[in-house]
C-alpha cells in the first residue's frame, strides 16, 4: 500500500481532518477479477465505486478518500510517505519496480510483520535481514525507514476498536510526522527510537503464539498459558538482544512487545493452527493445518522458529530458551505434546541434562 | 497455613522426597462443622481422615503428609518455616496469638495477595503497609519475611497444571531454602531480591483486571484487551515505582508482574465481576455483583483502586495513569462504560483537557 503526499492512516479520516496531509490516499492494489453478485469484476473498480475491499476486507466501508491504483509506479510517484503493507516475499520485486519513482527524502514506514530473511556471510555465519533493511538498501534516497507494529488484528482495527501500536523510528522529525498521521483516539501510537527491536518483536512473538496454541489444544488453564506468555516474553528479549544488543528493555513493554504478544497468543492465526496441531496429537502436518485453517494465508511462527534456531546455531543462548526449544521439538522433532510444559523449569535441570546438551533433540 | 520444620510446598511431595525437610506438614485449619453425606462433621477430622478439604478445595486429594491442626499455637510451635495463606484482614489477630510461639530465626513467607493497609502519618500523609511489613513488625524474631506471588489461580495449581511463581526475598540463604522447598517441575519458582515490588504487583494487578473485565463486558476484541493489559502493566510500574522507587524493572517481567497480570485478566474473579458490571451498564452495585458471583469471597480490585487513588492523592503521577483513572470513573463516578477506552490515548489530550486537570472527575 502506497500513498501520495503524507497521507494514510488506519483511520483515513485523519488525512481529511488534518491540513498537514493531502486528502487523497493512493493505495496500490494488485488488480484481479473477483466474483461479485454473480459476475466477475475488477477489484480496483469495486474499491473505487463501492468503497469496499470485497476480497480482503469484506463488510468494512472504506472512506472515499482512499483511492485504489492498479499501477504500482503511478501509486508511488510523488508520494512523500510510503507505507508498506504486503506479504514480505513480494517486497524485493516491488522495490525493484519503484526504485526510480520514489521521491528524494520521502519517508517509508513498514507495517510488514513477521517476515525476515537471512544472508549467509562468507565465513559461513549468517545475518538477519529485516524488511526495513531491505527497503533501506533498495531505496537509498529515503529520508528514513520506520516500522509500525503492535497488537493489531486487522479486522478489529477495521472495526475501529481501540488498539495501540508502536512506531519505531530513528529520525525524530519523521517520527513527529508519522505519529501525527497515524495516531488517533482509537489507534494510539507510541514512538520509540528503536527500529530493529520493534520489527523483531513482530516476528518472534509468532513463535510464542505456537506455544500458546499448544496450551489451548492441550486444554491447559490460565496459569499455564500465562506462564508460557511470560517465559515467551523473556525469551523474545534474550533472542532479540542476542542478535541486536542495543535494543532497550522498554521496547518489550510497548505494544509491539507485550501488547502484540498477548493479542497474538489469544487471537492470532499462529495460535489457532498450533491449537489444531496439539489437538491432533502432532499427527497432522503443519502444511495440512495451514491449508485447512488459513485459506491461502501463510503460517509464520513455524518458519520464524526454524530461522531463529538456525540463526542461533550453537551459541550458548540456545540453552537459555527452553520454551522455544520445546516448541521446536514438538513442532518438528516428533516430541509428544504431553511433554510440552514438562521441561520449562530449566533451573531444575542439572548441567548434564539431555535438553541442555542439545535442546533441539528429543530425549531418548 | 503454617508448617513445621521447613516443610510445605504447593506440591507437598517435595517435602517427602527432599531430605532437607521434615515429612509432616502442619496446616492450621480453623475448625468448622461441614455437611458431609448428610451429617455434620469437623473439617479438621475430614481433612485428616479423607485427605480432602471438602469445603475450600473439593475434589482434590491432599497428600497424606499434610496434617490439619485446629490449634493455631500448636501448628506454629517449633516450625522453621511459616507460610501465611489467609485473608489479610485476619492477619493481625493471628500474629497476636502466635507471637510468643514463633521460633527465633524462623523464615516466614507470605502468599497473601492483594491486600495492604494504609497508615496515616502525623503530617496527614499516608504510608502503605504491606502484609510482609505487618508480619515483620509483629514477629521481630524472624530471620526474614519473604513473599511468593505469581499467576497461580488456586484450582489449577491444585490440579498440578504447570505454572510459575516469583519468590521475593532479601536474604539469599533463606531464598535458597525456600526455592528448594517450593520449586518443582510443575511449579517453577524464580527468585528476585525485591519484596515490596513483588507484593505490590499482587495487589495492583487486580485494578487492571477490572479494566480487562470491562473490555469483555463491552464485547471488545483482542486488540483492545491486549492494549488495556499493556497500558495496565505500564501503570502498575509507574504506581509501584512512585511508592517504592527502588523496585527494579525486572520485577514486572517476572511471574508476579506480567504473568499474574495475564492470568488475572483472563481467569480471575476481579475480571469476572467487572464483566458483569459492564454488562449491566454500570447500573448494578459492586456489592450486589460480589454477593451474586463470589459466594462470600471479597472483590479486591475495587478496594485496591480506592486505596491507590487515595495514596496518590494530588501527586503529579495522577495525570500519568489514564487507565486507572478511567476505571475509577466508570467504577465509582457513574461515567458511562461506553466512554471506557475513549480517553486512554492520553498523548492526544492537550494540557487543558478536563481529564488532565482532574482525572478522577467525570467530564461534563
Amino acid at each position: 500500500m502506497f500513498t501520495e503526499k503524507r497521507s494514510i492512516s488506519p483511520d483515513p479520516t485523519r488525512a481529511l481532518e488534518n491540513d498537514d496531509f493531502d486528502d487523497e490516499i493512493r493505495m496500490w492494489v494488485f488488480d484481479e477479477q473477483v466474483e461479485l453478485e454473480g459476475k466477475k469484476e475488477s477489484l480496483v473498480t469495486i474499491i473505487n465505486t463501492k468503497h469496499e475491499n470485497v476480497k480482503y476486507l469484506p463488510g468494512i466501508a472504506l472512506p472515499e478518500n482512499i483511492v485504489a491504483v492498479p499501477d504500482l509506479k503511478e501509486a508511488v510517484t510523488g508520494a512523500d510517505i510510503l507505507i508498506f503493507v504486503l506479504p514480505h516475499q513480494f517486497l524485493p520485486k516491488v522495490l525493484e519496480q519503484i526504485k526510480n519513482c520514489v521521491r528524494e527524502d520521502a519517508i517509508a514506514v513498514s507495517l510488514i510483520k513477521g517476515g525476515f530473511d537471512r544472508e549467509i556471510m562468507k565465513d559461513g555465519s549468517s545475518k538477519i535481514v529485516l524488511c526495513s533493511d531491505i527497503i533501506r538498501e533498495a531505496l537509498p534516497q529515503l529520508r528514513t525507514v520506520a516500522v509500525l507494529m503492535g497488537g493489531n488484528l486487522a479486522i478489529e482495527v477495521a472495526k475501529d476498536q481501540f488498539c495501540e501500536a508502536t512506531l519505531g523510528c530513528h529520525d525524530s522529525k519523521s517520527a513527529v510526522v508519522l505519529q501525527n498521521l497515524f495516531d488517533s483516539d482509537m489507534f494510539s501510537v507510541n514512538h520509540v527510537e528503536d527500529v530493529q527491536g520493534v520489527e523483531m518483536c513482530g516476528a518472534v512473538k509468532n513463535i510464542i503464539a505456537i506455544g500458546a496454541g499448544f496450551c489451548d489444544g492441550l486444554g491447559l488453564g490460565t496459569n499455564s498459558k500465562a506462564a508460557v506468555l511470560r517465559i515467551g516474553l523473556e525469551e523474545m528479549r534474550k533472542i532479540i538482544k542476542y542478535i541486536y544488543p542495543a535494543v532497550p528493555d522498554q521496547t518489550f513493554f510497548e505494544s509491539c512487545g507485550v501488547g502484540d504478544l498477548i493479542a497474538t497468543c489469544f487471537g492470532g492465526r499462529n495460535r489457532r493452527c498450533a491449537e489444531a496441531f496439539a489437538k491432533a496429537g502432532g499427527k497432522k502436518s503443519w502444511e495440512d493445518i495451514e491449508s485447512e485453517l488459513l485459506g491461502g494465508q501463510k503460517l509464520q511462527g513455524t518458519l520464524t522458529l526454524l530461522e531463529i534456531v538456525d540463526a542461533i546455531g550453537d551459541a550458548p543462548i540456545k540453552k537459555q530458551v527452553p520454551l522455544c526449544a520445546a516448541i521446536y521439538r514438538c513442532s518438528f522433532k516428533g516430541e509428544p505434546l504431553s511433554e510440552f510444559v514438562k521441561n520449562l523449569n530449566i533451573k531444575r535441570m542439572h548441567p548434564g541434562h539431555a535438553y541442555l546438551v542439545n535442546p533441539y533433540e528429543v530425549k531418548e
